[in-house]
């Protein structure tokens, strides 16, 4: 039983109660409707579980709260929203203190004031673990929206920033790879203080020869996968960009970079597909505005699944359903 | 350390990063924005946790679906708004069943179908415990926004029902009270399938007489000093509509039904404080179109705190937070 094919199963319980004003449901990024003609408004939510998502001995609750804040602002960057508030709702072990809590709120406020977004409410109730669970609400304007569906086959695929880096961080954070200072400072930033990429987003969202976008919040291969089944296409994978990083812990277990990179997880960088012709104007305009290169790791074809080369690739990402 | 001064001091930590749209934030059953000029939107956010708001003993998983989603239609009933949409975020056990988490989308759905809302996206992901976390959308007209804070001294109190049927069926689920049949139902169904005062929160809130409002989910002295804290007034309570199951339970064990009545959480009635002159008009309209009486319960006055007659008036509702 995948994380998939629970949702779809999810999908048709709910299905009916769908109303007018929602444009976008279940199976997105970001869900999406139409408080008034003219808005589009975009929502999504994301639960955070000490254990599962993080420990204490990875990362401080600080850190735990920021990187709450940043896999929710991820979503809305894939919608190419621009945030406005956020509730959240926490469930707290009784042995948790009261600086527990106001260290993981410091967290996500200093993400959230950075982002322009309002934390505006929530539910504080006991649970046996730390568990966070945050509702996100942007707005996009309609004729931005971009979702996961729109990809065609001959589509450049691309991802906004190199990847495996978080994944690096964790090991480092762990103790299980020991780098030079600069990459093991950047290795644990990617895992503890991911930076969602709003503005780019929205500058991808705006262009009208991009024509698919999601994050890349569970690997490369995990979430191309659904970028392709939503789109009707495949895909050939031709190249993963590793992070310095992600390419030194590789080396020292052994491993390929590019495949360490694929399996990473919570990268938080964004995919997208864009109109073959127009992907060198359009990385050339992303580079100017960002600073960053935007990355080329493939193309969409007819047909379904992914390849590399003319090799099948199975998912190796993070399932957060069947891990565990 | 209460649930109230967690939420202070959390409001001091987030309030900064407040933004404009934002028309109210943390402290009332839901918060406030407004996407575009002549809209304002509600949302709120409520998790359960199996084991701390419900147990396999007392209630189905399709019970526990319908009633997370009843907690959190309640507080946009508070708002007197309109359900839109609802995101679902589930951390789910490793020894939870496929059919498990269906009977508990399928309770929510049932529920959601009923109230017009469109369950639009989630969060599946691995955690100890069964944890719901919900955080619903909604519209209301701002012209009819009714806060908890608008209470102003000698304002009737009224609820929307009778109290106490909740807690009544919790102790028939757990055996520990033994009820005629008709009773018993009726107290299990209020446990099970409570049902959120949408219409009667849309009719209240359109009332200009009706001036603060909110829900009764932690019982009514819990709540009631929270209406009174941002009405700054005082009350006095005069009255405890018990419902007839839980009167009959406490009689069997010997309690005075009002006290029993009085700290029965999740309840989810409303609220309310009237302008006086206004009240008995209210009340009899309210009775014509819901077929259900408006009860008074008390006065707002000068001062500050909760009176039973002239006797100061401890808060005995449920605190999730320093309960457990």
């Amino acid at each position: 039983m995948t994380e998939d094919d629970v949702v779809a199963a999810i999908r048709e319980i709910v299905e009916p109660s769908s109303r007018t004003s929602v444009r976008l449901g279940i199976g997105d990024d970001a869900a999406l409707w139409q408080p008034s003609r003219s808005h589009r408004s975009a929502i999504s939510t994301d639960m955070l579980v000490e254990g599962v998502h993080f420990t204490r001995e990875t990362m401080s609750l600080e850190d735990a709260g920021w990187r709450a804040v940043a896999a929710n602002l991820s979503d809305l960057a894939a919608m190419g929203a621009r945030p406005v508030l956020a509730t959240v709702a926490l469930g707290v072990p009784a042995q948790a203190s009261f600086d527990d809590l106001m260290a993981l709120y410091r967290g996500m406020a200093a993400l959230a004031r950075r982002a322009g977004l309002a934390i505006v409410g929530g539910d504080l109730t006991r649970a046996p673990t730390l568990t966070l669970a945050i509702a996100v609400v942007g707005e996009v304007r309609p004729s931005n929206v971009t979702t996961r569906g729109g990809g065609r086959p001959s589509d450049v695929l691309a991802v906004t920033g190199r990847l495996g880096a978080a994944r690096a961080g964790l090991a480092v954070a762990r103790g299980e790879a020991t780098l030079d200072p600069p990459l093991a400072r950047a290795a644990l930033a990617a895992l503890r203080r991911p930076e969602p990429r709003l503005a780019e987003g929205r500058f991808l969202a705006a262009s009208r020869n991009v024509r698919a976008m999601m994050d890349c919040s569970d690997g490369l291969s995990t979430d191309l996968d659904r970028l392709c089944a939503a789109s009707g296409c495949g895909a050939r994978l031709e190249a993963v960009p590793a992070a310095p990083a992600a390419r030194a812990v590789a080396q020292t277990r052994g491993e390929e970079p590019e495949r360490f990179a694929l399996a990473g997880g919570e990268d938080f960088e964004l995919i997208v597909a864009v109109r073959a012709r127009a992907f060198g104007y359009l990385a050339a305009r992303f580079k100017a505005l960002f600073g960053r290169e935007l990355l080329r790791v493939g193309v969409l074809r007819e047909g379904a699944g992914l390849f590399w080369g003319e090799e099948p690739l199975a998912r190796s990402g993070w399932d957060h359903f069947s891990a565990g």
